[in-house]
């Protein structure tokens, strides 16, 4: 049985799961809420650099992303930030639709999973 | 090549699908759909327990879990209800979004991702 | 290690990803997007055939099915397509909201993992 390792905890999730040479993050909203789409896309991804990085993963070993967005509108303003940010490293499978968030000023959440 | 075990099925879905160490359940909603969030979480939690039971899993080995509300609103409701059950176990990586169900009085709906 | 295969690449996505025998497919929509939610769900569902194909993987190896529907009210359409297609293959966890899409005439996104 493969060991289940947890990091970033608090008393609802983990920020990061890993089992079996697959990490699963959170889904992640920016900490800067009054940011716009693209701004928030940003801080978003930055944020997913870190986690990624702390249990030896990065963004060239991406499997799977989950994106919501508030507004599907915005899909270009995210998808921009989103391939700045993959420079060129081979992209993960991928799903974006629109949703509602429980902060009225959140536009975007990603979720990922990734190879360790 | 790691078989795949599938349980309690019907014609459009498994239940339970067990693959290289992996647990999906399927999506859960409540039985009693007149219950309120709280109620309708405490159901689907309960649900889960026996799901993962039944094949060797628990509450302790999950690994993500995706929360659907249909009113972002009732986020601290779930969430109390969440933590409750949880009761000190090591939390999965979770997203909860907004979204709409298909029967008008479902309020939440949860799919988890289990080590075995 | 285990290696991560993509293919179907472009610069923002890989329509499918493969990695420690799981199979990950970007969330699928129609071509023709003017067909109906029955013909949506039947493009759709042809294309994971064709995709799933293509890596040494089939309908009877499916592990989790992510289904979008722009209208909950079509969940019966939807789902008369999806069990003629599964055909008596054993079918896989489930799960299926509403969402809204960035086309205005989507009404149906499909995302599948699978094992090969």
């Amino acid at each position: 049985m493969a060991t289940i390792e947890r990091h970033e905890k608090n008393d609802r999730l983990s920020r990061i799961v890993v089992h079996n040479g697959t990490v699963y993050l959170s889904g992640l909203t920016a900490d800067d809420k009054e940011a716009d789409t693209a701004g928030q896309t940003r801080q978003i991804l930055r944020r997913a650099d870190t986690l990624l990085g702390s249990v030896g993963a990065d963004r060239s070993k991406l499997l799977f992303a989950q994106i919501w967005l508030k507004d599907a509108g915005d899909f270009d303003a995210m998808n921009k930030v989103w391939v700045d940010w993959l420079d060129g490293a081979e992209p993960p499978a991928r799903a974006t639709v629109g949703a509602s968030f429980a902060l009225p000023n959140i536009r975007v959440e990603i979720q990922f999973t990734a190879a360790i």
